[in-house]
């Protein structure tokens, strides 16, 4: 069963609203094995609205439409349903009724207008709405379901709920879906794509997505069965096998950011660290704290942005500097091993690279850094060529200090990072 | 003209992901006088893909496409816009010869899957995409127009910017709409609207939108005139007004983000500077050396995490520690004062707080921060209270500290901070 999102008002199209509607509605179809296919959000002008409904009913199996369900002029749902599904409206006097004696109930008098939301669409089902006017709307048509629900959440979400959400799972009778993210670092794109294409290009199910950010790439699995246990045994057998495919390098299946996953290795293993930052300027420090609890392990990091606070806090000596430049292997290394020293701690990690957009030049061009590890996640130096802007170069070295970091901690073999 | 922006990829219809870059277009089409009727969210599909391309292209005369662009099989975009428009996609040799340079230049060799990237729609005009390796397209069609992006944001953005705005702008002729944005930092949103609401509003041309950030407001302007003196005099004579009702408090009308303006003023004074944070553990430092030049006036930085660290880096007397807590008004100054001596340099800068989401008590409670400075720019403390999660605290804390930072470097009254 697929679904599709019809979000319907203008003003969820100005800078200021969202509709966050959307999101609840995938989020709760998707745990009952519907999968969602496509969201739209619709202004309020009736052609367009009409063609939004023939285009969701000619591609999903359910259409979810909230808003537009109000008493005034442009509430325009109701209409513009029947049009799309040639069928007519029709005013339920009970509903009338029931509106009226709401209205009373509030010592008010219903205005005329209220009347169109007695409006229902030939052979639909009323869906009660407790909390506001508008009642909801459940049409079926040759084996599709559309269904209408209010635009405010308070009245969207226990109407889905209740009425619709039970109907639903009825009819997918069983099926269940079940999501996964891998996540890799410090690894390309298109490299992790040629290894694992392959692989999950043989699997219909679970259906796969790759996706990129600096230093990053996630592998998002989605699967299907009759039962969560069927589903999560089909996604297991394929992540089973992208772990083969990239051993040792799938840092996350549940969620934990790298920064996470690097804390609780340091924080599992009593160790504490200390940062040398040069052109990251801080951004390691900055992902490493945003972990809670982060003073378990960290104990200080430099921000040695000047040469001299290089030799001043980190002890590098500035005949290396002066020798082959504050961007070498050497200087990283003996800014992790400096860091360590002064803090007095197991793990010690150095930075210096350039990040752009001046300072480069033909033997050290932008993108170029180094990262170093010393003491209790071994000794190591990579030397990495980045490619991408000041902020993507500084993300991208960070990625690699802390799947170094990673990698380090759990012994794995160093040489492939 | 009217507009219908679609997000494809599956991946934005799970319930960890959303799409940011469909707001971010509105905002900017709605600037220059294009209104958005639709927007939809596409799962990456072929016969999805190409039934949404046409029922967009049906009804905008302007649709832009972002994502599934890249080199994976499940990127659709390209096959599925030339199925739409029943036209044929052509290898173009120039733009995989490109690619090919790109990875050369980062010392990799490209693998055949990304040569796909340069298949273009007949008739299509390349968008060029200096930040990642998918170029766009613009494809003109009876008069309607097709744009397709990438869904990086910080590939698209760019892009949009300067290649499709403009293009863009040119169809909407006569009209013409200009835009500014004004921004304030560490002032509550509600505070900035209780004061410009009244000024604003009095105003039709230009609109006016509020927009807010952990610790920073936007105010963007947007004038429409017969021509571009009309419309920049129309917003100016606004920005005036605000000015006056928010003395002082503007720190940028160009775009300029404040750890740029703060990096000005350093740089043009001549100033050297040293951080020591705590809660915001090298976030400032991040944040100021996100600025390109940043080595000119950032001499070093302190993450003094631990106790120990604040005594042994910043000459903290750790009596002072153990009889206010590190939390403290005197610990940030003496923070503040001990990084700005131990780099010998102008300015200091110390922050302290509990960040959270642990760490808290009823007398000093999560989000409490102390902000000192010492030297060149004053020497100034700030005790704040801030809502949010440990992330937004610690953003809020690093805009106070760029924000005293600004006033205390230009001059301006310290005490209304």
């Amino acid at each position: 069963m697929k679904a599709e999102i019809l979000a319907i008002g203008s003003e969820l199209l100005t800078p200021l609203r969202s509709d966050s509607n959307a999101a609840y509605l995938t989020d709760r179809l998707l745990e009952a094995g519907v999968e969602t296919i496509a969201r739209i959000t619709v202004a309020d002008d009736p052609a367009l609205l009409e063609s939004a409904f023939r285009a969701a009913l000619g591609r999903a199996d359910l259409v979810v439409a909230t808003g537009g369900l109000g008493p005034t002029a442009d509430d325009l749902t109701r209409e513009a349903a029947a049009g799309a599904l040639g069928r007519r409206l029709r005013r339920d006097e009970t509903i009338v009724a029931a509106l009226r004696q709401r209205f009373a109930s509030f010592g008010r008098v219903m205005s005329p207008v209220n009347e169109k939301q007695g409006d229902l669409i030939e052979g639909a089902v009323v869906v009660p709405n407790p909390r506001g006017t508008a009642p909801g709307q459940w049409i079926e048509v040759e084996g599709r379901v559309l269904v209408l629900l209010p635009g405010p959440p308070k009245e969207m979400a226990p109407m889905f709920e209740r009425h619709v959400l039970p109907r639903v799972q009825e009819r997918t009778a069983g099926a269940v879906l079940r999501t996964r993210v891998l996540r890799i670092a410090a690894m390309p794109e298109s490299e992790v794509e040629q290894v694992v294409g392959p692989v999950y290009t043989a699997f219909e199910n679970p259906r796969t997505t790759i996706l990129g950010a600096p230093g990053q790439v996630e592998l998002h699995l989605t699967a299907r069965g009759a039962t969560s246990t069927e589903a999560e045994e089909r996604i297991e057998r394929l992540a089973a096998r992208l772990r083969e495919a990239l051993p040792g390098r799938i840092y996350s299946e549940d969620g934990r950011d790298l920064s996470e996953v690097v804390a609780e290795l340091l924080t599992a293993r009593r160790l504490k660290i200390a940062l040398a930052e040069s052109c990251t300027g801080g951004l390691l420090a900055a992902r490493l704290s945003s972990v809670p609890g982060a003073s378990e392990f960290l104990e200080r990091g430099f921000v040695t942005y000047s040469n001299r606070s290089k030799s001043e806090l980190l002890g590098v000596p500035p005949e290396l500097v002066q020798a082959g430049g504050a961007v070498s292997e050497e200087v990283a290394r003996a800014m992790a091993e400096g860091a360590r020293r002064a803090a007095g701690v197991d793990v010690g990690v150095g930075i210096t690279g350039i990040a752009g957009p001046g300072g480069g030049s033909a033997e050290k061009p932008v993108g170029l850094v180094y990262v170093a590890l010393a003491g209790a996640a071994g000794d190591a130096v990579r030397r990495r060529q980045f490619p991408g802007d000041r902020e993507r170069v500084r993300q991208q070295a960070v990625q690699v200090a802390l799947e170094m970091l990673r990698r380090g901690l759990m012994g794995l073999d160093e040489a492939t990072t």
